[in-house]
């Protein structure tokens, strides 16, 4: 037995897709949520880490040999400025000493792209970290202090940035769940003209590499990415294709916002370490849409 | 009146330098420490920040329009790689959130030098931000994060590196205290060969540096030092100097340590926001003998 792994953010998009990965290699999963979900495939643990007594109360509960945290403010459209991620930092350190004091020696961190300076070509070991959001520097700066603190503390840690996700699950307010949906329901999706350039992900393909990165001592951080760069558009069009639709994903009928051109993952330094490699992305695609049949409510 | 000030850390060697100069100023001077001194210049408030709920209780209590936050984990020897800095990282988070929801609207934080790259020339606008040690690295996490939250918090911010200090109060596991101690008693004092150029202040000075900052609006980092270097083995000898003594210090007693050749303070943007300039490094010293011929407990 690998040991026993503390789950934060479990409930939200990346943990769900987390849990089996890490039941897979033998971890004995505790997961946490301000509100469980009513499903008993592992233990659910009802918290809120804003508050400082629910978390250390938690942590010196389970006692975990291992950590994975994931949980962080993610309302849509508000994160990058909101000033709830001062909140996550502050949350974060302490939940990383209450770790360490209850014994536990290995802790992964979701960090972000967004801690890249996404002006140039991004993203390489060569491209600085320099946010440009709250949210990006709430990230960067807590990677500069697990850094620094971690192996003080007994503990091996791991740090993952996020790229861009999609899969089940994924909230439809954002672009490929929203568009997925709408094939499936058969309904017309206006969109951009989708020319960014993206390193698309599929949320269970994530999941594995956190749990590898869990589930070995590889230290410092490490870009989660297929290192694959796709057009958004490229993306959308093929999932309408394989959704067996034509003509409803309208690139063009939103008017472009300003992007960076290309944001893609560099994931030699994840695969070197844990051997991971990213799944087939059509079959992300195509388990995307099976979710959505599956699980659309309207 | 330009306000009520909240100053955290205010019993240390730094806090008890400042709290005259805000005095000055007309602000109203609200004292934080763990425990309080037995005097009333100031009101004082017993609070310790690393308790969530009396951090809390305090701020909504005492409403502060101004902050001026110096408390930290100072424990000498310790504090450079001591666990305690990731505490105060999340404690100073919290601090600046329960300030801004409380009403305040200017806050001030201590940095250090230590923030910066030592193996370089240091330190000016060119030298990178590369602390090597946990609480430098603290330190510079905290400042990102300050710096990136406080525009949506509505506090206007300033962020104050100190250098290297001396004066009334300073603790004698300190050179400068421990070789004026000496000086005041009439002992001999060992001391390593001195070769390494710092920039001295007078604490005095650095409280009316932080205390100009606090009273005004000027956003971002301010190096807090004279911006003259000189070597250690120069001040002690000068030290000597005014106390009336002859060979007492004496150099080269201690074997050298590794340490930066020059540490120096570039203090131009602080002079040109606040037309800060620091006094007569002579005045320091002896205001530092005179201290300890006053306060010297055997």
């Amino acid at each position: 037995m690998p040991g026993r792994v503390l789950v934060t953010g479990a409930s939200g998009f990346v943990g769900r897709n987390t849990l089996a990965a890490l039941a897979a290699r033998g971890f004995e999963v505790h997961a946490v949520a301000r509100n469980p979900p009513a499903e008993s495939s592992v233990q659910w643990h009802a918290a809120d880490l804003l508050a400082p007594v629910e978390l250390d109360e938690l942590v010196a509960g389970v006692r975990p040999t291992h950590l994975l945290h994931l949980a962080w403010y993610a309302e849509h459209g508000r994160f990058w400025d909101a000033p709830e991620n001062v909140d996550w930092v502050a949350a974060s350190l302490r939940l990383l000493r209450a770790f360490a004091a209850a014994g536990g020696h290995r802790a992964v961190f979701a960090g972000t792209c967004a801690e890249y300076d996404w002006t140039g070509d991004c993203c390489s070991a060569a491209t600085p970290l320099a946010p440009a959001t709250p949210y990006g520097a709430a990230k960067d700066a807590l990677r500069r202090v697990v850094d620094a603190a971690a192996p003080g503390l007994g503990v091996s840690h791991a740090w993952g940035r996020i790229f861009f996700v999609f899969g089940p699950g994924e909230p439809p307010t954002r672009v490929v769940a929203s568009v997925a949906r709408a094939l499936v329901r058969g309904e017309p999706v206006d969109c951009t003209s989708g020319e960014q350039v993206r390193d698309f992900l599929y949320a269970g393909d994530l999941g594995e590499a956190f749990a590898a990165l869990v589930d070995t001592d590889a230290v410092g951080a490490f870009d989660l990415g297929s290192g694959v760069g796709i057009r958004l558009a490229t993306l959308l069009l093929r999932l309408q294709e394989l959704a067996g639709r034509d003509g409803l994903v309208r690139l063009g009928g939103l008017g472009a916002r300003p992007e960076p051109a290309r944001i893609v993952a560099e994931p030699n330094r994840l695969t070197a370490a844990v051997g991971w490699a990213p799944g087939d992305l059509d079959a992300g695609l195509e388990a995307t849409l099976a979710w959505w049949r599956e699980n659309d409510v309207r």
